[in-house]
């Protein structure tokens, strides 16, 4: 990776030049977050526009990244995430349309309620401030993350992946119209104008005050270098070793068609199922079946012992299979002793993601749901409904795994904080 | 400070034992976190009636405190926060069952939806974990974070100041008598049994992955220390510097009530006002008799040029006194041009804590209330209402000044996470 400054904005300091951005972040901020919900609405369907009337220069800016990309990252994977065609230029614009339409989180009432003395308290969403997001060589993350930043009231910093750096400088350009078209700060969506690495320290430093969260959005190396170096709090998204637990009183039929999904529909994304757990009071009648399926699906399966006796293409499954993301056509499968067995693998092994069990029996869906403690659980329904979209959410930023302010898909509401106000007429504290 | 081991049970190693804590905290979190709400409740009614029940222990080890704190810093101050007598006692007993007696929060749904393909979402309270509070010598503060945590089914690790030891200790051992009455895990309410400064280091580490969150309540220095070296969440809270803002049209009777209360009812908590803004349409009429209010009241004031026109009396206050938190019967007052410059002031100088308008104008109030980007902002009512009990919160464990998770009045249900509730019927994902 290139350590050289790319923008003529850059000074040769990174330090320098990050301060400056935090400290344009934090001024455009307050205007950000006292701007008519119209306005910003206004702004991000200009944005949209902007991407459509830009499409050619974008296709040429991602063109110039394919063609600067090492040949040996090229891999397919890689090359699919980094490319662009026209098709994902409209997607990505329908995308920030979407996001406008959504309704403005800043000042909903949350809550409010009456005191014995008078005193009327209501909780309202208030942004959060300046949002720094981390994220890897997708460009439509820039146009994403912008959108829902902007729509929630805050700035943002956005610091893509510098594979993606033409594509998500266009893509940027698009933002800054469609904020400036409404008289909004372009500075409340500032992309960072280098490739040096150095930056994301600067980011995870803080600013000095400028930064109020880091969102880091990518794979596994990428968060771990986030959360071990931030000095700012992070929405924590770790990945998704995503359980299905077919229970003793599930369904062939349902279980199958959920499992087929969970693991098979999309392999590469955090909700896709990791591991299956198969109650053994009915391995006898759906493990092979199961495990059948899957390999007629062109899913590898390690399993243990009893899932090896069911079926003699499953691979022998070792310890470290249970804590594994795959995000591949492979799915470690496992009997278990009862829903309580179920339980305890998925506190030890998993990753507090997002889990499903499949049952028939209501008492036990009850038990699973409350005592899984994940961001998301699920009953007789498919692990990839873990998105933000399919929650109702209109977009999402991530799917956060920690348990703090923002847990599960991180959507506009979760990029608000609150305040409370308190209406009086004279009240004093005895 | 001693730096030696105080309890049987420490190793002598700060390190081990606190690692030691943090597993032990980790374990009982998941046995918490599915306590049935009534247990939960009649374990802290229990721990009521052990504090009183042991009230002529607690008040003997307290007097032990008291006798070994070093007599260069008995302050009337100090010594009024560590002090306890029967009263004091039987206040800390009524505090636990008010937190005993309030609604449960974990598993209440906070909001549900149905999605277009019949799937229900629900969005549930669940607990956040292990949590730790670091505070200074004050023993109600055992009993109350103690309360909160349990309520809210989380582990607690406390780690009270060293002045206070031996009571904490004894607080401590009653709380533990009301879980185990209830055969809930002891280990969900432990204290730190060392005076030794490296176990504040070693909370704020995590304990590799064991704490969820730190809450630090005390001064400027511990809440400093704490946010400076934590390497988990905090729970930010900053000093208050807190404003009362007198507006063209604001009622003077009023203003004199609401400002005499917001400095003069307790000048040591963080809701207390700091600074007084009035505005110059109002200064001729409202600007001395407010001074001279204050000043007869015992308040020294410091002013800037119009204020120090009007009454001799007032010191003239430097540019740091409009940052400065005295917790003492000190304020600062500005004649300020209009709303705008009073909100711009409070941006600058403020913490986003807590600040109020007087005004009989309710554009006025709504345009403060909007962009005053503060925790709690009121309208007609004094600043001292920052305060959990007085939200209806039932109990606090501090003020947020943070805009993450947590922010004002931090009572049981900002000690919660959610996580969301999935009820499908056979549902996968196109």
């Amino acid at each position: 990776m290139s350590a050289k400054l790319e923008s003529v904005d850059a000074k040769g300091d990174v330090a320098v030049l990050m301060k400056d951005m935090g400290r344009r972040a934090r001024a455009s901020a307050r205007a950000l977050a006292l701007a008519a919900p119209d306005k910003k609405t206004a702004a991000l369907k200009a944005a949209a526009q902007a991407i459509r009337d830009n499409a050619s220069a974008i296709l040429q800016a991602n063109a110039e990244d394919i063609a600067a990309a090492a040949a040996d990252k090229l891999t397919d994977a890689f090359r699919d995430r980094l490319s662009l065609d026209a098709k994902r230029v409209a997607a990505m614009a329908e995308s920030v349309d979407i996001v406008a339409a959504l309704p403005d989180p800043v000042g909903v009432v949350t809550s409010s309620w009456d005191r014995p003395n008078g005193l009327k308290i209501e909780r309202v969403r208030t942004p959060l401030g300046v949002i720094a997001v981390i994220y890897e060589s997708r460009p439509n993350v820039t146009a994403d993350a912008g959108a829902l930043c902007v729509k929630s009231g805050n700035a943002v910093i956005l610091r893509g992946g510098s594979e993606s750096f033409h594509s998500s400088r266009a893509i940027h350009r698009a933002l800054v119209n469609g904020l400036e078209s409404q008289g909004l700060p372009a500075d409340a969506i500032q992309l960072v104008p280098t490739r040096d690495r150095a930056a994301v320290g600067e980011l995870l430093s803080g600013l000095g005050g400028s930064i109020d969260v880091v969102v880091p959005r990518g794979g596994k190396a990428l968060v771990g270098r986030v959360e071990a170096e931030a000095r700012v709090p992070v929405f924590a998204h770790l990945e998704g070793v995503c359980h299905v637990y077919v229970h003793s009183a599930a369904d062939l039929e349902m279980a199958k068609k959920i499992v087929l999904n969970a693991k098979m529909r999309r392999t590469g994304v955090c909700g896709s199922a990791e591991t299956l757990l198969v109650d053994r009071a009915t391995a006898s009648t759906h493990l092979k079946p199961l495990v059948e399926m899957l390999i007629a699906a062109g899913c590898e399966i390690r399993g243990d012992e009893a899932t090896r006796a069911a079926d003699k293409r499953v691979i022998a499954a070792t310890e470290q299979d249970w804590s594994t993301e795959y995000l591949d056509a492979i799915l470690s499968v496992k009997v278990v002793d009862g829903i309580q067995a179920a339980i305890d693998h998925i506190e030890r092994h998993g990753t507090h993601h997002t889990d499903s069990i499949v049952t028939g029996d209501r008492e036990a869906a009850e038990k699973f749901l409350s005592e899984v403690d994940s961001a998301i659980v699920l009953h007789n329904a498919s692990t990839q409904f873990a998105d933000g979209g399919e929650f109702g959410f209109g977009a999402e930023i991530g799917i956060a795994t920690g348990r703090l302010h923002a847990r599960g898909p991180v959507g506009v509401e979760q990029l608000t904080s609150f305040k409370y106000r308190v209406l009086g007429n004279g009240q004093t504290r005895p």
